[in-house]
């Protein structure tokens, strides 16, 4: 992992705690296996703790570590750091996506609740008129609230479940496209079932939660953004190359759609993209996911995990090969 | 109430159920009790629906209204439409207080989230740089997160409630300052008892719920505002006279402090205000209250008091005088 995200993923208490459980040597953090001192933990190493930034666990760093029976990911995906030979080997392997997809939720939540005021958009208008009054204020204002606002959820993934939770106590009228989930399951998410197309027609706010899989990159094409209806509000706190970037910049330059967006397709965007100047445009650099603060509960979630493997008791957290076909 | 509110307050639907339950004569609205059809209603009226705009019910009006027996406010405070003479007379008050207070808790709820992730004040440089690298990123992220984060909640009212209720599944750090609340309620209600100068001193976000009274006026005055950390977030999303104006500004404009204000003092800002071109002042025109279809939730919660009323059930909403000297 990354040097400097150590102290911010595991706090004195972790740390303390996983010496309590085990034998690590805290000051050891891998960016190369070919690092002589990386090597030699590896040949008595059991459990190997990942984070952004590590390097992807082929199969000359397993023939280097002939005990290891456990990776635990700090941070979300554990794509592109387990690699086949790991799943081969038929190591454990847990991810602390659960805990990263809480500030996604959060941020999620927030921006649904102010774009069912189009608090964003007022916020323009309203300072860049320094208060003057709306002739159009009453109708405006009519188009406005939260009771019984549609909104529509795309993917019924960690952070799509966590945000239908936090969306029970309010009183949205809620929407879940996924091809994994059946009415019945969508039900008990609080949660209506449709098509992706029906979904996409039926909300006043869209909100993308899907994983970035060839599948998926793309998936709200030209031809779908049109189905949303004029005025809606779409949401990205995925991943940029779920919405065909041309597309959604045309829907939000003509001002028939307006975005929350917190990641893009490139990102950062380039420094001429119309994006940066619309008052329809909430715009963020990449700040939904956990940062700060919010690393410390991705490096408890993993104390956690190591004292389950520790005492004998299953991992909470568990990835198996064939969830990456469909999760991120 | 205002004709225009009317249908804004009650759904097709909400009518039906008031036919249902009384003899009403739905389109009479009145916005002045000398028009002659109020004077004839008022002869034969048990009930009042008031609203925004209603007149003030005097004396004059209640003695031509000698059946009258209940106020049933559909909106906030009935300060100003029940009068003295009201309460005299024995009326039954009871007002939509506790839904008006729901978009107000979800708004805050949604300004508390996005201030702990300092999105309102990077949205802006991210755009005004046009996604430029910003050299200084490490270190802003790691002061950024919700995991932990201190929320200083100022005032356990019906908005203090339901916002405290909102903030119970996520991971902050509550504090609640309220004279009229002792630790062990405060406990409940998921948060820490502080005084109102600790709570200043040890929140990251403050956020202020308590009443507009002759006691609270002003009340974040220049050495309160002093005592709040540098880099802290104020939201204010209940009455602009809670916070004195003038140090309010010096603070903003320092940029020692951020805020969230959809309420300010005067209420617009003059033209000239600094506070519009902040960015460092997240500034909406007093749209986190009910607005659009918020308001329907009020007639609905008005219809439900009618039933209980006519089904000889206690009112679930009474409001009795001496609330008027501590509430909203």
């Amino acid at each position: 992992m990354l040097h400097e995200n150590l102290p911010r993923l595991f706090s004195p208490q972790a740390m303390d705690r996983l010496r309590e459980l085990t034998e690590i040597d805290a000051c050891l953090v891998v960016e190369d296996f070919r690092q002589p001192e990386a090597a030699r933990a590896l040949a008595s190493a059991e459990v190997l703790i990942t984070s952004w930034g590590a390097p992807p666990i082929g199969q000359s760093v397993l023939d280097g570590a002939p005990r290891l029976r456990a990776v635990l990911h700090a941070a979300g995906t554990v794509r592109g750091y387990v690699t086949d030979a790991c799943w081969e080997r038929g190591l454990l392997v847990s991810s602390a996506a659960e805990a990263n997809a809480i500030p996604v939720a959060e941020y999620t939540l927030a921006a649904i609740l102010l774009a069912g005021k189009n608090a964003f958009v007022l916020r323009e208008s309203f300072t860049g008129s320094r208060g003057a009054p709306d002739p159009d204020r009453e109708r405006r204002r009519d188009t406005l609230g939260n009771h019984r606002r549609r909104v529509g959820v795309i993917g019924a993934s960690r952070v799509g479940r966590r945000l239908l939770e936090l969306l029970r106590p309010l009183d949205f009228e809620v929407f879940l496209g996924d091809p994994y989930v059946g009415p019945t399951e969508a039900a008990e998410l609080g949660a209506v079932l449709l098509s992706l197309d029906d979904l996409l027609r039926s909300s006043d706010v869209v909100t993308v939660h899907a994983p970035d899989l060839p599948a998926t990159r793309g998936m709200l094409d030209r031809r779908r953004l049109a189905l949303i209806p004029d005025g809606a509000t779409l949401i990205n706190t995925a991943r940029g190359a779920l919405i065909e970037a041309e597309a959604l910049t045309a829907e939000l330059v003509s001002g028939r759609l307006s975005a929350v967006l917190d990641v893009t397709d490139p990102e950062p965007l380039p420094a001429d993209s119309p994006l940066y100047g619309l008052a329809n445009v909430f715009l963020t650099p990449h700040i939904a996911g956990s940062v700060g603060n919010e690393l410390s509960r991705i490096g408890d979630a993993v104390v956690d995990e190591v004292e389950r493997l520790v005492s004998g008791y299953p991992l909470r957290h568990q990835v198996v090969r064939s969830d990456l076909e469909r999760v991120a």
